[in-house]
């Protein structure tokens, strides 16, 4: 068959895999903002249903020829068909090399651990989720032995959710992190706090989804492509550029807690209704990762929106909303407020400086779990002598230490480093772009737009079509490098508290 | 083949077409609840990819086989499942029987013609509207006739919205309410009309969500089980009897709409969550037909909800949520209030009484398009001429006339009669509930879950069990009887306006 003709095969079913992809999101989606409580069941059901027709629709002999039959004439494909291609033909191969009984009993520990783990958080009780935990580990590595038998197993999960990241390269990525922060966190635990009482008191949803509305708007957000939901965890779920939805919680005694989810899920927002329309039937229509994700979220969140520039936009929104409580707040007492740096147990609950400390804490656990230096059943001391070394804390138990998060009870490792690198991504990212434009200027004239645009052009309309790496040196000029994220941390928390 | 094999693959069928159904109603529900409006396109694409797969799952030779190896075999089907054999085979027929291009051509045609009775309606311009009406009323003759060639059109258009319903049938019936309810209308029309000043005002969007939820615990529908949202129409989806959504919509100068709106969405959506749970995976999950469902929403709207034993029910709520503009009403002001009879020219805004009314206008309309003494041109004059006769008025153009219904511009002939009969089956069930349990006193009571027991041992339960003329027939002891209906509505009115 001529190259035309499969491509078009090719498309074809790059498309159909969409519609159900679109389905499960809408249903998700669904599930998580407007469906009663006994809908589970039923929407299990049909889910189950739906991602065996789409797994089936994919996993065939005949898309393995055509993906074998394109991969022969790769040379005479446009750009965007290769990538496209080198994209689903790895997804294949990841799932078709475990053996089907291997992957059916992998989902069915972890569908068990996921409840094991609730249990054991809440009686604080990590033996009972233990041998739950060690034998996850046992099929991360078994699988990760599938799927590149020469790539050491750690590596080969890192590359899943951030693809061309390694084990090596982390660790050069924390050290730098661990030398330069750690000593920034332990010098501001001795520094007095900002005042934060105005932040205290009652903040009625209602008013609270009056607040995010406006600040969609001052993002330049449209509302016509994206909708705003509210879940017990605020999410982004993108079905198409033109169809978005960001989810936020409204915690009546916290304003900043959905005030800032709103700001961080709208640059994932942002991020996914900036790709390419010629991107959007396939494989390349979202981020392209984890972290470049993450990056965006973080930028629009800390960078500009606890930025001093951003103050004198935010405030009079504040104030307008709520004029009794921020009345006689200066734009300097907020801008302070929103940056106050307190060591915590929880990751989730962790301010702009201490929370790559959060992650630096399990990528070192993972990295040695993987490489064997460390066991399982020695996780907790090590999970607790390290919040003493790096953030100063005593872990008063498990439920608040080890036990905290839901990630390794999925199977998912490899998956943390993503948050902060990120991070990392965003200071260098924006760097780059204020070399280009007046970044504090347009955030301070309120001109998100501007950002918008340069995002747009640099990192959002390429959607997936190159690897984060890649994307990250198209967009800056240069390399990763990591001193981008620390210096501007070191810059703004030194001046913020004095130092 | 055995008839357990057969039957095994026929019940699995259902739960494979169940699955599409359940995405396509859940991809609609968030569309019409919370997707941003440029999510249409994609919206679009995927509605119509799935429903093409759901079709080619049902329409194909095997399903065929194996429906008419069932026939075959039907002495030795239980009834449950021969009950979903005759309904499918119905549904198989009724799509295969009618040329694959015809079907195409009417879909295209309605699609076109629905914004063209969109500008028609804007512009007040029927003759735009005209040639579109005709071709459609054409290919509904069609279609009829392939569907049942022995049969009179009309009668094969009623049946597909009321299994088992003649126009010869709802002509009696039809004559009935215009002997008995025309001369009450023109009598009621010289009247003083109640005072309803207390309704005039403004009533907060949040104040009327607070109430929606009282109304929906007070008429005991499981909050765990069906959800509440908002969109322009009100209506009620049900994916299964654990899932099921109603919907409403807050107009801030119009209390009564809301809230007749929820007790009205609420009666179907008890309905749908009381249908057994053996029939939940096939094609007999949802209520009986058209009228039946109108039956149960109709009675909770009108012989609930404005009867004279709910408003000690809802007076307290009304004062809770709005003391200032219901301090001071009593009971009987609310109850003449909330059953004031306003002839008016627009169905959806017509009280209880005239309801019927604007539905017997129609239904002789359709009834004589059909046996050929109406022309399409003719058809205002018609309309108007009616209007007035009945209802004692002038309609002023063809906006708020003839075109003011979007179901003929969807190709809908024989469907506005069942929202009438639903009203009469409500005032007969009702008379033979109160037979068996204390009705008024429930209402009284506020025990709702009284009536919701009854109503779901005789009606709800059976799902699509049985036709609606059996149904009725079964749940009140007698068949169908028109009188029941003109009493009630006669006895209530009489009293209410003194006459």
């Amino acid at each position: 068959m001529d190259t035309q003709a499969l491509v078009s095969q090719f498309k074809d079913l790059q498309r159909r895999l969409r519609v159900y992809g679109y389905a499960m999101g809408v249903i998700n989606y669904d599930g998580e903002t407007a469906a009663p409580r006994q809908s589970a069941q039923g929407r299990g059901e049909a889910m189950g249903a739906l991602s065996l027709i789409s797994y089936e629709l994919f996993i065939n002999p005949e898309v393995e020829a055509l993906l074998d039959a394109l991969h022969e004439q790769r040379a005479s494909l446009d750009a965007q068909t290769a990538r496209e291609l080198y994209l689903m033909r790895k997804e294949y191969r990841q799932t078709t090399c475990i053996p089907k009984e291997e992957y059916a009993a992998a989902a069915q520990l972890s569908s068990e651990a996921g409840s094991v783990w609730r249990d054991a958080r809440e009686k604080n009780d990590y033996p009972m989720f233990m041998p739950y935990l060690q034998k996850l580990a046992d099929f991360a590595a078994r699988f990760a032995g599938y799927r590149k038998p020469d790539v050491p197993a750690y590596d080969v999960m890192l590359d899943e959710y951030e693809e061309g990241v390694t084990a090596a390269y982390l660790d050069d990525y924390f050290a730098t992190l661990r030398r330069e922060l750690v000593p920034l966190v332990h010098a501001i635990g001795e520094r007095p706090q900002p005042d934060t009482a105005f932040l205290r008191g009652t903040f009625p949803a209602d008013s609270q989804r009056r607040l995010a509305r406006r600040l969609m708007a001052l993002l330049q957000v449209d509302a016509e492509r994206c909708a705003l939901g509210e879940t017990a965890h605020p999410f982004t779920s993108s079905f198409t550029k033109w169809d978005t939805r960001i989810t936020t919680r409204y915690e009546e005694q916290d304003l900043l807690s959905s005030l800032y989810s709103v700001i961080h899920e709208s640059g994932h927002g942002l991020y996914e209704m900036g790709v390419d329309d010629a991107l959007q039937h396939g494989p390349l229509a979202n981020g392209a990762s984890m972290g470049m994700h993450e990056s965006q979220s973080r930028l629009y969140e800390n960078m500009i929106g606890r930025s001093r520039a951003f103050q004198p936009q935010l405030l009079p929104i504040l104030r307008d909303i709520y004029p009794d409580a921020f009345g006689k707040v200066t734009e300097d007492a907020l801008y302070r407020a929103v940056n106050q740096v307190v060591p915590g147990l929880i990751r989730t609950e962790a301010d702009e400086l201490t929370y790559s400390m959060h992650i630096m804490i399990r990528f070192e656990l993972e990295r040695a779990l993987f490489d064997g230096s460390l066991k399982v059943q020695d996780l907790p001391a090590a999970w607790n002598e390290r919040y003493k070394s790096y953030l100063g804390l005593t872990v008063p138990n498990d439920a608040q230490g080890v036990l905290q998060d839901i990630h390794w009870s999925g199977g998912a490792f490899g998956y943390f480093p993503s948050y902060s690198i990120g991070s990392a991504y965003a200071a260098q990212i924006y760097a780059a772009m204020a070399r280009d434009i007046d970044v504090e200027g347009s955030i301070a004239a309120g001109d998100i737009g501007r950002i918008n645009t340069w995002l747009g052009d640099k990192i959002h309309r390429h959607g997936m079509m190159y690897p984060p790496a890649q994307l990250l040196e198209m967009a800056c000029g240069q390399p990763f490098d990591a001193t981008y994220y620390t210096d501007y941390l070191k810059n703004k928390y030194t001046a913020l508290y004095g130092l």
